[in-house]
């Protein structure tokens, strides 16, 4: 049953879902900065209620550095968060080892940063949390303090169980990723028929249950330039993506491709479809960039919680100095908002 | 000398300018339709004027299936072009063996098209022509007659001289490429820092010489998702881009890079460069192709002559339907007016 016919009767009503957990990320970048200023736009933005997953004093400081009057108050558990939420930051008190100094990475925090990310899967599989969204953290003082962490998305889909797609959106555009972080010169080989099976199935799947789409169109993009004409400077489209398109298209969505990747993104080819599959990341983030650089919202597809992330970085250049535009995590919250309520009337529907 | 510093006392004025040679390319396709709309349109868009070059009966057929009141005039010399231009569509005769028929490609007219691209090209080297703007072809269609046409750029290096540099460009945006046709996972090997060095040196001297901008800024692209991340995710980066980077600085010109493709694109960021060397194809095209569907140009900087042409295909499919639009064209047309008038300038501005 799509979610578009779940009804108000049998499903929950939105205030009822439960708030979203957002996590600190990197302390020394512009994660709290961020978090602050998305809290003072939720009345303008409509923003479903969340609570941070940090250390309080952090986020009072930023609000101090920002000379905001942004008031913090620490809740004890999520179910409080919905009412603090109305006229403070609710945040629930993890404390950093050391005192965050925005710019400056210490290795020492790196541990209350995993810390965050556990507290809010946790939750989140608890129901406590409705889903999470995660503020950018920086992998390599991570390594460095001895955590092994490829990514949010990998390291989530261990502990919350499922096979993540990572999808990257904007206002007017969704795109999913085939191959992830991986050098241009290896991803021919990187791709399978059953990844982009997957992947592709995954993505409708998604589509119908999270973005409430009853009947999606999928464009599936070419590897190579001018969609590998007909072999001629390629043979991936005819070898591998090709023979994939069938096996997506039995899952009853409606799908086109291989198309050249040049040709997908202008603004009349994107009323033509509701997602693009894309092999490669920069085939995905070029023009998911180049059509909206402030608002990119980066989803887990695929995972049994839902996730959000903004998709910048942590910004250590520009933390502290109140420079720090919210869009991307503001789109991000509303987006995970989004998904956990159609997925709740989607369950409501289901069992109605 | 930069052409800015030219001055209307030692340069030649645009009308005494040879006009613009425009070859048939594919004469099943969209070529001659969109010629003949784009000369409708030579007063509105102030095109500089130009002369065909293919079968005259073919253009007068081609109006009239478009019902077009468009006259087609024969001249017997490109010097005769810029007074008829002004009521008339006018053609070098170059008969087809036979006639066209839209959308069928007919392997009898191969030689045709070749002896179009040789007569243009033969002009633009005796400067009866003062550049030539090039119909798209179909390639298949000319193997299969024996013709070995890699594509117009290789075909135009050999015969005009110089090291072509392919470059698109749209409003707002010019992206040029170190290479071009091939497999995505054939990339990484055909990288070289003396190819980026000499593209990204012909790229500069061409924003000089053929586009009148004194202090270029070129922006140099990553190979590799994030800019490669410090060698993570590939070392084309720290290996062959960035040792390119000071040789093109040397020349005198402002360098950025390498910088990941995914931030290059947006808005703001096109307003700090000129132009970008990208390092394949579709890292070129999809943020052309995304900003600008309809108005791209392929330049091909580097020959001893001026060449220029739509960035779309032969479009079999809607030959003949009055359906093309002619804005690629129209701004090839204009594109190559501009360079062979700089070209002028700081020609004259050196003899001066």
């Amino acid at each position: 049953m799509s979610a578009s016919s779940g009804s108000a009767d049998n499903g929950p009503v939105p205030d009822e879902t439960p708030p979203l957990a957002l996590t600190i990320g990197e302390p020394a970048g512009i994660g709290p900065e961020i978090s602050l200023k998305a809290w003072a736009h939720r009345e303008r933005e409509a923003l479903p209620p969340f609570f941070a997953i940090g250390d309080a004093s952090c986020y009072r400081e930023t609000a101090s550095l920002l000379g905001a009057d942004i008031p913090v108050e620490q809740i004890s558990r999520p179910g409080d968060a919905s009412s603090v939420f109305k006229h403070a930051f609710p945040v629930l008190d993890l404390p950093l080892a050391v005192a965050a100094r925005p710019g400056k990475l210490a290795p020492e925090n790196a541990a209350a940063v995993i810390d965050a990310i556990d507290l809010a899967c946790d939750l989140a599989l608890k129901g406590e949390a409705s889903g999470i969204v995660t503020s950018p953290i920086h992998k390599r003082v991570l390594y460095e303090a001895g955590f092994k962490l490829p990514g949010h998305t990998e390291y989530l889909a261990e502990r919350a169980g499922g096979t993540p797609v990572m999808m990257l959106s904007c206002p007017g555009l969704r795109v999913a990723l085939v191959t992830i972080h991986m050098p241009i010169k290896a991803v021919a080989a990187h791709l399978s028929t059953s990844a982009i099976v997957e992947t592709g199935t995954t993505l409708a799947h998604a589509l119908r249950t999270d973005f409430g789409i009853d009947a999606p169109r999928l464009a599936v993009a070419a590897l190579n330039p001018h969609g590998g004409e007909e072999g001629h400077l390629g043979r991936e489209e005819i070898e591998i993506i090709a023979p994939a398109i069938p096996f997506i298209r039995d899952t009853g969505v409606e799908v086109t491709g291989p198309l050249p990747a040049d040709t997908l993104f202008h603004e009349r080819a994107r009323e033509s479809y509701d997602a693009v599959l894309c092999m490669y990341h920069d085939q995905a983030l070029i023009p998911l960039k180049t059509i909206d650089f402030e608002r990119g919202v980066n989803t887990t597809l695929g995972l049994s919680i839902v996730r959000t992330s903004p998709d910048h970085g942590t910004a250590l250049d520009i933390a502290g100095k109140g420079l720090a535009h919210p869009g991307s995590l503001i789109e991000a919250i509303r987006q995970a908002g989004e998904i956990a309520w159609n997925r709740r009337q989607t369950a409501a529907g289901a069992h109605a």
